[in-house]
Formats: C-alpha cells, sequence, structure tokens
C-alpha cells in the first residue's frame, strides 16, 4: 500500500477534526477553516521528466527492465519531498518543484551499484528513497536533474544469528515487516519511532532514528553493528565485531550521512528476546521540572524503564494525541505534567524494575496514575501526523521540531526555544500553542520534541520560516544539538554545519569527496554544496 | 615519578622470579636463564638531535622557554617506542632507531596548536605522547626526524557538571590522578583498564581503550561525550549532546584515531557516582566452552555484573598473574576454568545484581569459588606487566594480543588464534605455552585475550615476528576484529586496512588529508602512508 500522496499514512485512516476541536481552534487560536483543499493528484502540472533516452536505456540495462525506471507522473509525484509540515503544504498545493525525474527501483547490492556508475556517468544525482518521512528535507536536493533511488523491492530478512543475537536485514523493509520476520523468529528489533509504519532500516540507519522505547532498546544507530554501502566507488563494508578498537568506528560515519556517502543496502542489527509482557502506565508530576528530575534519576541510576516520556503542562493539557480529548472534555482539566513509563521484557524482569522505578518516581513527588494514560498512549503512539493532516485540513498549523542537551542546560533550552517560538509567531500575528515532552533520556541528557499549533497566516510555508529559524538560533544558542532524531536534511543543514564546525564540515566532505567525487548521491543534502 | 624506561612501571616494584617457576620454565619450555640484562641507560649510544637550531627556537618560542623542548639523551630514551615486548626487547638491546628528535611539553591547547604550526612550518613529524603505554607500535612512526609531544603538563580535571553527570578533563591526567580528582567530588570513571597506573586521559581516547569494568562502566568510547581536538588546521570541537542525529557522530572519529588527525586536548566524560561497594568473586565452570555461555547469557538477559572475566583451562591452571601459585605449588592442580565476577555500586543494587547474576551462574552449571579468587584478582590486577619484565629478565618471551568478535565466530576464533600460535612458535623450536581469557563481553559478542610464554630463540625480536603475523592472520580469517583494545598502531596497520576494506582506508586518508595536509601527525600510524 503506498502512502497518502499528499498527507500521512493509510488514506483510509484519515479523520477529520470533531467540531468542538474546530471551535477551539478557533477560539484559541484563530484558526479559521480554508476553503481550498488539496489540489487532485491528476491536476498537479507535472513538468516532463528530463531523464534522457540514453540515460534511460542504461538505468532499464541496470535494473532488469524498464519496468524499474518509472517515469510516470504519480510515481514521480509521490517521490517528492518528504513529509514535514511545509513539505505537506506545498505539495498540497500542487508545488512540484522539487520532483525526481524518474524512480529507479533496484533489486539489490549489485543493482544499486550499477546505477551510481551510470548516474555517474550522465551526471544524474540520485536521492536514496525508504519511506520518504523525512521531515528535514532530505529528500530534495540542491540539484534541479535527480532520481528518486526507492529501496522497496530490497526489503528481506538476509540472515538470524540467534547464538550472537544479531540479524541482517535489507534497506528497504518497512519496521512493521522487519518486526513481523524477526518476530516469527523470536526476536524484537524494539525500535518504534513515530514513523514506524512507514519509515525503513535503511532510512533508520542513515537518519540516526531514535524510537519511542530508546530507554530500554536504545538508538538504532546503537542498535546497529553492521553494514553495507554502495558508492560510486564500489562497495563499503563495515563491522566484524560488536565494539573493536582498530581504527575510528566507521560504522558511525555511514550512521547519520543520510544517503550522502552512499546508498545503504543491508544493516545487521542486535536483536532481543521478543518480551512476554508489556505494560505501560502514567505518572503525574506536579511540574514539568519535577518530573525531569524523576526521569533523571531513573535514567542515572535506574532502573531503567523501556519508555519512559514525560509532557510539559501545555501538552499534557492539550493532550495533542486525543482530539476526543483535547481541553479536557469532561470539564476538569487536568493540572501537572504526565508521564508515561513502560516497561518490557520477561515477567520477573518487568516486575523487578517496576516496583525499583515506583520506588524512584515515588520519592519524586510522581503520583501514580495507573495503566489507563500509558495504555491510551500505546494505542495512539502513531497516530499524531494524521492529526496533523486533519489540523492543516481544518485551517490550522502544525509542526514539530526536537533537540537534545546535556541535563544541566536542559531548562535553559527549553525555555529558550519555547519562547522562540511563541515570539516568532506572535510577531507573525498568530499565536502559537508551544508544547514540549522529552521522550528520550541518557545519563547523561535528554531530548526535547515540541509541538507548535497555530493559525496558518497567509502563505503558511513562509509563515513558518521565521519561527523555525529562531527555533533553530535558540537550541544552538542554548547549547543543544540542532535534532535529537529527526536529522539534518536540508533544514537543519547550516546549523549543522556551525555545530560541527569548520573543520567538521571539512571532515565530512573529504569523505564524500573520497566516496563520491562526481558529488551524485545527495548533493545538498547534510553538508553544504562545496 | 617516571616508569622504568626499558620495561613497565615503577622500578621499586620489579620482582625476579622465584626459583620454583624458573625451574618449570625451563622444563616445561626450554627456557634458558640469560646471561645479558638491559643495558645501562647511559651506555645507550643516542644519536644527536636532528632538530635545527630554527625549529628548536620557534619551538621553544611556543612554549615559553626551551626548557620545554628537551634534546637529551634521557627524555628522548624515555620517548622512543612503546611497551609491546618487541618494544622492549629492542630497547633493553640499547636499540634506539626509533628515538625522537625532542621531547616537547605544552602546557595547554593553545600551546599544542602553536606546535603543530611550526612543526608544520618545519616539516618536522609529531607523535603525541600520554603514557607511552602503547603496545602496537602507535609511538613509532614511519619518519626518521620527528618530535615526542608529551602532554603531563596537561593534567587539570577542568569542569564536573554534578547534574549532567560528565567532567572535562585534560589528556595528560593520569588514570589514577583523575579518579582521584573524581573521587574527591564523589564521583567514579570507572576506567581500569590493565594500563592504568600510567596511561592517561587522551591516550584512553585516541586508542579506544576498554578497562576490566567495562561490563559495568561501558568501554571508554561508550564514556566520551565530547572532544577537543588540536590539528595542523585549528581546533575542532565535538559532543553537544550525549546522543544527536545532526550527521555522523564525529567523536567516533576522533576517538580511534590514534593522534593521526589531531591532539586530544580536552575529554568530557561521562562520570559516576563512587560505588559504595565493591565486592570480586571466583565462579569455576568444567571448561571454557561452559564459562562462555555463562558470559553470554549474562550479558545477553542479565543481570550484568561490572566485572565478567573468564580464563580458558591453561591460564586458569598457570594462574599467570601470581607467580607464587604458578602451577599449583599446594600440588592439588585447579581443574577447568575460572571466572571472576565483580560488582560496584549501591549496596542494594550491588546485592540485587549478584543475587541474580548467581542463578544463571549456578543454572549455566558454575560453582561458586569464594570471594579469594576475585579478591585475589583484583589485588593483582595491575601486575601482569611487572610479571613480563621478570620473565624476560629470566630468559623467557611473554606477550599479550587480543581481539573480539561476534558470540558465534568466538570459538573458531579461540582455536583458530591458539593454532596459528602454537604452530608458529613450535615451528621456530619455542613451543608456547598459550592462555587466553575473556574479559569483555557484549550482547552481541566478546574479546579474546591471549597470552604467550615461550623460549626466546636465538633473536627474540625475530623469533616472535612470524607467530605475530599467523595470529593476524588467523584473527582476519575467523572473523575477529584485529584489536578490540590495544589499538592498530603500526603493528596491526595491514590487517587494519583489510579489516576497513579500501573505501574505509580511502575514507580515513581524506579525513586525515583535511586536517593535517602537510601529514606531520604519527605518519605511518593507523592508515598506511599514501
Amino acid at each position: 500500500m503506498d502512502m497518502l500522496w499528499s498527507g500521512w499514512g493509510d488514506p483510509a485512516k484519515a479523520a477529520p477534526l470533531p467540531d468542538t476541536v474546530i471551535g477551539l481552534l478557533r477560539d484559541l487560536l484563530g484558526v479559521t477553516p480554508r476553503e481550498d483543499g488539496p489540489a487532485a493528484l491528476d491536476e498537479i502540472a507535472v513538468p516532463e521528466s528530463t531523464l534522457t533516452a540514453a540515460a534511460h536505456r542504461a538505468l532499464a540495462g541496470c535494473l532488469g527492465g524498464s519496468a524499474y525506471v518509472r517515469t510516470d507522473a504519480e510515481s514521480r509525484i509521490r517521490h517528492t519531498r518528504g513529509k514535514s509540515t511545509p513539505d505537506l503544504l506545498r505539495i498540497r498545493a500542487g508545488d512540484v518543484d522539487d520532483i525526481p525525474a524518474a524512480v529507479l527501483l533496484p533489486a539489490g547490492h549489485d543493482e544499486v551499484l550499477a546505477v551510481l556508475r551510470v548516474c555517474t556517468e550522465h551526471q544524474l544525482a540520485v536521492v536514496p528513497f525508504g519511506g520518504g518521512t523525512s521531515v528535514v528535507g532530505g529528500l530534495a536536493p540542491e540539484r534541479s536533474r535527480f532520481v528518486a533511488l526507492d529501496l522497496r523491492r530490497m526489503d528481506a530478512l538476509l540472515d538470524v544469528d540467534e547464538v550472537s543475537r544479531t540479524a541482517t536485514l535489507q534497506p528497504g523493509l518497512r519496521a512493521p515487516q522487519a518486526e513481523a520476520l524477526l518476530n516469527a523468529r523470536g526476536f524484537t528489533l524494539g525500535h518504534f519511532p513515530q514513523s514506524y509504519e512507514w519509515a525503513t532500516i535503511g532510512g533508520f540507519a542513515a537518519a540516526r532514528s531514535s524510537g519511542q522505547a530508546s530507554a530500554g532498546y536504545g538508538r538504532f544507530d546503537e542498535m546497529v553493528l553492521g553494514l553495507t554501502v554502495a558508492t560510486p566507488e564500489g562497495t563499503w563494508e563495515t563491522g566484524r565485531a560488536p565494539r573493536s578498537a582498530a581504527g575510528p568506528d566507521l560504522r558511525q560515519l555511514v550512521l547519520g550521512s543520510e544517503g550522502a556517502f552512499g546508498v545503504i543496502t543491508s544493516v545487521t542489527v542486535r536483536v532481543r528476546p521478543l518480551p512476554a509482557t508489556r505494560v505501560y502506565e502514567g505518572w503525574r508530576f506536579p511540574s514539568f521540572e519535577a518530573g525531569t528530575r524523576a526521569l533523571r534519576a531513573l535514567a542515572q541510576d535506574g532502573p531503567r524503564p523501556t519508555v519512559l516520556r514525560l509532557s510539559d503542562e501545555t501538552e499534557t493539557f492539550i493532550g495533542l494525541a486525543h482530539p476526543d480529548r483535547i481541553g479536557g472534555t469532561d470539564g476538569a482539566a487536568p493540572a501537572g505534567c504526565m508521564a508515561v513509563v513502560g516497561y518490557e521484557g520477561t515477567e520477573a524482569d518487568t516486575a523487578l524494575r517496576r516496583a525499583g522505578a515506583r520506588e524512584v518516581l515515588l520519592a519524586a513527588g510522581g503520583e501514580y496514575a495507573g495503566e489507563e494514560p500509558g495504555e491510551r498512549w500505546a494505542r495512539g503512539r502513531y497516530d499524531a501526523p494524521y492529526l496533523r493532516d486533519a489540523l492543516l485540513d481544518a485551517g490550522a498549523f502544525a509542526e514539530t521540531l526536537e533537540t537534545a542537551a546535556f541535563w544541566s542546560r536542559l531548562p535553559g533550552l527549553y525555555a529558550a526555544v519555547r519562547e522562540a517560538l511563541t515570539s516568532a509567531l506572535t510577531d507573525a500575528g498568530t499565536p502559537p500553542l508551544v508544547m514540549c515532552h522529552i521522550s528520550h533520556v541518557y545519563e547523561n541528557g535528554a531530548s526535547l520534541y515540541f509541538t507548535v499549533v497555530s493559525a496558518q497566516g497567509d502563505d503558511p510555508v513562509a509563515h513558518w520560516e521565521p519561527a523555525k529559524h529562531a527555533a533553530n538560533e535558540a537550541i544552538t544558542a542554548a547549547g543543544g544539538t540542532i535534532s535529537h532524531h529527526h536529522g539534518v536534511g536540508t533544514d537543519h543543514r547550516d546549523w549543522f554545519a556551525r555545530e560541527a564546525g569548520p573543520l567538521g564540515v571539512r571532515a565530512l566532505r573529504a569523505v564524500k569527496a573520497g566516496l563520491d567525487p562526481a558529488g551524485i548521491l545527495n548533493p545538498g543534502i547534510l553538508i553544504p554544496l562545496p
């Protein structure tokens, strides 16, 4: 099944906002319904493919037939940009400026190598495409002529090593497919980001993804033990042991490279036994600060839950992911901050950690809120992007951004980003609701994930730009990283360059020049063009 | 205090072998006492320093005086090579072929930057020098004219962030100094490699060190959160957050770079509260295979001890680190394999993990051997290099090497390396004792650490070369990494190049060319000269 071309997910799951919420949006934020809906797919004016006949022939030769070199309008529209709100606003308006010349569907590593050789010859840029879920402009290169390399046919589980608890997966496997294949062998990957239903293994690796159960299962980059990469200069393999002192860890150079160095064609990951037990519960804290202290206590001294997330006061009040409950429809607005704490594992281990964490949470001022808030979160955990579509339909603007920092910097970072977003959008005449949660914790720090809802303004894309810019500046000034798990893409590139510093950028450019001398791979993504 | 120039550690701690052991070495391995001891320090024929007067002046200008540009014979001898057995055999024989032209003692980051500029101008190679404990040829560049950059004056604890539990340390801090400074603040680094008493923070980072308590505290590269590096092209800073999706993790490019990209001038690390309790105990297993299964069970399903190591049958029988007990002097030779299992932490946490691990170890066929073997290990944990000196004095050859692999490959790797070492040294007429232990475990694999003892042969350095070569080939063929924690240096360079592959080497060379265009930093170490 294909994702909704103009929004998120399974078109059958789209649900409009209830009238009460539309009323609230109007009263709180001045949101007025839009007259115009998204353009119709077949009405979009798609420019002719710029793929030359010679390149088409050569690519068809690599891919075993022209069936795997698609130049039809729908295929190309479906591979135009990603799923950030500006991406959606543009595509809904029929703007396909960043459309690929063709969509290629390779069946394996050797076909990818062959495609990269042909594209080097024909000076065609190549954008590797997994689930297409980038929210940072990771699929819109700074080159007018490019092809999308869709890896969906490379969707096999290649190997399971039950003794070492590793599995080797092809990059085009969507997370639920990968999970199902591993579950059948008694294992889980444990990687459940919000993009879970659509994103792919290759994309997780390329973008250093982190899932909602990262407290227990780790980040995706911590799960990866080996990678095979097809580059214009040949095959690059990394990972002979879980850990090594044989030079810098080159896996970590591939992870986060966002397709700029090569195309990831297989990923060997750590897997874990399927948990016998899963339980999610709610805890209420008097303030975000108190809740943060509680999360820090668990992250630093344990026991470590599998899922650990805390909404700030605004997000708790709004309960964004559950439109039927927005604004506390029972009249009793919840006070304080809600945390979701989850445990997965064997029955004994889960019980032990749960009992231990309970003591820590109580000592930190938490109040147990039962399993209902946790189970509700678990049911709706992949729903927020659907809600965004409904908000856009209703004339509202909604977007997310995220960062991470050391614990001591977290309060300042939180305040600075809220202030930056609030000021910029208020100045634009569309005062926003700014919500935040912590969803990934480490011994030494945590992530902050912001959701912004406002009216759209006259030009919704232009309206967001100064706010996003202000947030990026605030993150950088307050000592946060420009992305905890969304990645760099083109949207964060300039701030990433500041974070990496001139010598960090020089090192990355040098690697790219060595592996992709013609500069065909994702030009302008991750690192600025030279 | 300076380390023994011709061997290991504090000269006052040197202890000759007991006569019973000398007798055993003779009877078992044909070791015959050597007539000649090490050369005397003042008898070594040291070539004149090749440092030009102009370079000397310029370097003295960078370093605030010529007191910090040392060209005397003793300083230079003390910075000649590292502490591998071939290194010791060469220096004991008075071979100072790899002697630096001068020893520089910078006081801070800016002085290091200035030194690198001057050395670039004067085409002087630079070898960063911490504790001088490399056992892989990491201090002997492929350049006849070089200076050693000794970082001992950069030995401050720069910052402790108690909330985030991080500390920023200068690179020249020796581990015990760093530990004492952190202990005074209530924290521990938890990094206790065998080189602990002499090795430095900068060296740990440059070489991706791993300590004896890695099961609990992690590897050094897992502790590092930020790095400042002085390069010939300027300052490179990494690490704004514990984890990030802002591009590849550039910290991991510095870690393991072995001085080839720049000089690490500060390291921000994760610290942990000083443990209230430390307990080490012994467990006996019927075989190395059974013990390995037990370690794997703990590594994969927990609870995770802080220290977890298992000696094979030969190492258990010999008890190498305890010369007074070698060969079971009480007549009752111990059978099977001994594991040391240690716990550090709060009293409650330690008790909980100990009780849980006990069940796992019993179920895996382990027999509890009390605390005595664990405490004995803890007392002698830094003594093995002293024993090596005594063995060399007694005319024996002793060396170690190590690797790591995924669990499923470990038995094959173990057998292949043992066989390679045994065959090569038997062919050379000096049949060895080959011992092994597992000392670092991960969910997906573990390390293997081999100790070899034999007679020296006529030319002890030449005698070891084919055996080391055979072991490296066996490691590579059996799917191990060429080093789990010793590093690459010059000794493992060719095998590292095969492990990284042509594109991995190309990427590293590209980074080096970007940061060190004149190629002055550790030429020939880590990556082959272009």
